[in-house]
């Protein structure tokens, strides 16, 4: 097994850094890791926002839910879907884009080129000793997120990504069984099958639970996801995003 | 430098691949490497269809649009947003789970966890001598993939990747400034730094094709982008999205 992937396997999130910022040098390499991902057609349809103003970040832990880690770290990176710079380049070229900057696919792709360069970014800082969290927090309130960044129309922040010194690793959380994310050939529809794979990762994650909390918590995976998925949260994504002009058609 | 950045730094898209297969275990890596990708409030709202079949490969690779490395590699990932499982496993619970997996927010988070595992597979197969290559040509007839791949209600497939040893090495292409990805505390909305920067990167992009082409091609990056926008590609994906039941509130 190579660095880069014990690096990827070794992966958990981090909650708990200690109060050192990190260099601008490391800033940069992220980013440049961030920047070497594939992106569709070249299209290169997010931005990142970086953050070290204190200030500026205890007011977005407040807007994503009052999670003390996205005030305290070594960084924090906003990742965002933009296509706010390809309306600006039909102008300056003289072509109609509207319609396309418009569509469902090219909100697509604006979101997984986004995710493409944050993952990037996150395995390169952790291949630096340094740990992260990914905040989708920030989307409780998006319209409080603009307003802070100053982000325009066509520009939609996805995630935070809190970066910096661990000072607390937690444990690993197991994952779903192989044969259940992965198919062959074509998607598996057996039933039973998929039940029989749910009941098992449903003992390991209650085991999981058990274990690392004295028994006060044994919830299963499957249990945890619908109560999760029961209460509505942030319907309010759909009107949000199109009034920035994206997913419109 | 250490070896994670490396190859993170070195990325380029692999189109010609040696007529060598993966081993299982070569597969297994990739995908665990996958898996271990961070996933929003441990949703893990994807899958990931293999396909060693060489004649369900060709008939991908018409409907991406006749590209040949679809068909020859050395194995063909399909990345997939999920939430089948998750209305599955609402009926399991008894919770009604069903507004919230047809939101836009659940249909963000599903293309967010896709990606970020999709790029894990990447760096992974990329930091053991292989190369890939997205295949975003598969949302060119997502019936079709749909039909071959049968993919249930609430599945959509995003792209392919392209994995195998490499045949052919290209060059890296020039990314974007740095200052026009990365913002500092906001986002940066001054529209004469902007365009000093298009035009920085249109010279450089236009060098790289003049290079490589012997004169042939010089096209700025600006204009390469606005040609591409102003046609109107894959508009049929909003109602193809909505129809599979995501994306709808």
């Amino acid at each position: 097994m190579n660095e880069a992937i014990t690096t990827i396997l070794n992966h958990r999130s981090i909650r708990h850094f200690e109060d050192k910022q990190l260099s601008n040098e490391q800033i940069k390499t992220i980013v440049a890791c961030a920047q070497a991902a594939s992106t569709s057609s070249f299209i290169q349809a997010y931005s990142i926002i970086g953050i070290k103003d204190k200030e500026k970040k205890r007011k977005l832990a407040v807007l994503a839910g009052n999670q003390e880690y996205v005030a305290e770290n070594g960084h924090l990176f906003v990742f965002c879907a933009d296509l706010n710079r390809h309306d600006y380049i039909g102008n300056l070229e003289g072509k109609d884009v509207t319609t396309s900057i418009e569509s469902t696919e090219k909100f697509m792709v604006a979101l997984i080129d986004a995710s493409l360069a944050a993952q990037n970014a996150a395995i390169a800082a952790e291949s630096m000793g340094l740990g992260i969290c990914y905040i989708g927090g920030i989307r409780n309130n998006l319209e409080g997120v603009k307003e802070l960044l100053k982000t325009p129309e066509r520009v939609i922040p996805l995630f935070g990504m809190t970066v910096g010194y661990p000072s607390k690793i937690n444990d690993k959380k197991p994952r779903l069984p192989f044969e259940h994310i992965y198919h062959e050939e074509e998607y598996e529809q057996d039933k039973e099958v998929y039940l029989c794979q749910l009941q098992d990762y449903n003992q390991v994650i209650s085991n999981y639970y058990e274990e690392r909390t004295n028994g006060k918590r044994k919830d299963t995976w499957t249990e945890q996801m619908a109560n999760m998925l029961e209460k509505q949260t942030r319907m309010y994504m759909k009107e949000f995003v199109q009034k920035n002009k994206m997913n419109l058609r």
